[in-house]
C-alpha cells in the first residue's frame, strides 16, 4: 500500500469539497489526528487511484494504510472506530435509520443545493420541517445529519447574495440551527469563512460560463 | 399512526420491486414474521403516502408503527433491531465500510443493471473482481452486500435470453455466487422464477415500447 510511509491517518481531500468537509468536521468532533493531503482533482495522484479504484474521487479516509472510500460511508467508519467520544448516530435502531434517511436525502438532493436550482427553497424547508424545534437533527446533540448537512449551510449566504434572496425568511430554524453548528470548533475550523465561500462561487460561476 | 391495527411488522412493498426483495430477504434470513401489504404503485394507498411522505415510494417497512423507508437503510434496521441471527454487516468497522461501499455501488449502478445498458457487462466484471474466490461478499457468510445484489441476478437469465449473450463466459464467480445464494431459503423463497422474470421483463419492454 502506497501509503506506508504515511501518518495513521490520512484525508485525501480537496478545500471546496462539501463531501470532505463533512470528513474533516467528524474528525475534528472525534478529536482525531491526521494528516491532509490536498489532491489536485484534474492531474489525479496515483495514490488517489490507487486508493479509490472504483470512483477515482476526494474523500478518501486512509487508517493503517486501508482506504475508506464516499463521505457519508467515512463519516459513519469514523463513528464505529472512534466511538468513545462524540456519538454521531444515535443508538436506537429507529433513531438510527432516520439519521440515516436524512443523510441520504441530502445526498440525494446535494446537487441540486450545490447548483442552486429553483427547487432550491423546497429542499430547505423539507429540512426546515424535519428539523422541527429540535437543537439538533438527533435531538440534543450534534450528529449524523448535521454532519452530512453544514457544508451546504456553508454556502447559504453565498446563494443569498448571488441569487438574491433571504432564506432565513422562509426557514428561520434551519439558519438557526446553521448559526449553532457554526459555534462548534469543529465546523468554523473546517468551513471556509464567508467571504471565502462566495469568491469561490463566483469562480465557480464564470468557470461554468455565469456571470 | 395508521398502521396501528396491522401486525408488530408490516411490509409495503410490490412483488415486482428488486428493492422490496432485498427487504424480505432480510426479513427472511432473520426469520421474522411480518404481514405484507401489497401496494398499488400508480394509485397510491394512504399507508404508503403517510408512511412514506418524503418520497411515497415502496418498500417500507412499519415497526411497532413507525416507518422505515429505503430498502437498503431498512436492512441496516432490520440487522439492527434482530441482531441475534444471521448478522448482515461484518463487525469489524472496515469490513462495514467496505460492504457498505459496495452495497452503495450496487445502489449507484443498479440503474444501469435494471435497464441493461451497454455498460452492464463493465458492472458485473468490477463486482467480480470484488468477490473474487469468496464465498459470499462478505467471507464465509451471507450478508449486507449479497441481500443488495442478489435481486439484480434473479433477473440475470432473463437478460441473457433477450440480448442474446452469456454472462457466465465472461463472469463465472459472479454466476456460481448467485446460484449459492438461490440456495438459500430466504432467497429462493422470495426471487420470482426464471420463467417469471423473463416474462416481467417482456412485459415491461413492451411497456416502454421494445419489442
Amino acid at each position: 500500500m502506497a501509503a506506508n510511509h504515511h501518518a495513521e491517518v490520512v484525508l485525501l481531500d480537496h478545500w471546496t469539497s462539501q463531501f470532505g468537509q463533512r470528513v474533516c468536521i467528524a474528525l475534528e468532533e472525534k478529536g482525531v489526528e491526521y494528516e491532509y493531503i490536498e489532491q489536485d482533482t484534474i492531474n489525479k495522484s496515483t495514490l488517489l487511484i490507487e486508493s479509490n479504484p472504483i470512483y477515482k474521487k476526494i474523500p478518501v479516509l486512509i487508517h493503517h494504510g486501508k482506504p475508506v472510500c464516499e463521505s457519508m460511508i467515512i463519516v459513519q467508519y469514523v463513528d464505529e472506530v472512534w466511538s468513545d467520544k462524540a456519538q454521531l448516530l444515535p443508538d436506537e435502531p429507529f433513531a438510527r435509520a432516520r439519521a440515516r434517511f436524512w443523510a441520504d436525502y441530502i445526498n440525494n438532493k446535494g446537487e441540486a443545493l450545490e447548483e442552486a436550482k429553483k427547487d432550491f427553497m423546497e429542499i430547505v424547508k423539507t429540512l426546515e420541517v424535519e428539523l422541527g424545534d429540535k437543537t439538533f437533527f438527533n435531538g440534543d446533540t450534534f450528529g449524523f445529519v448535521d454532519v452530512a448537512l453544514v457544508p451546504f449551510f456553508g454556502r447559504f449566504n453565498a446563494y443569498e447574495k448571488i441569487a438574491n434572496f433571504n432564506i432565513e425568511e422562509e426557514c428561520p430554524k434551519i439558519v438557526a440551527w446553521g448559526r449553532r453548528c457554526m459555534h462548534r470548533d469543529s465546523v468554523s475550523k473546517i468551513l471556509p469563512d464567508d467571504q471565502k465561500n462566495y469568491e469561490l462561487l463566483l469562480k465557480l460561476r464564470r468557470h461554468h460560463g455565469v456571470e
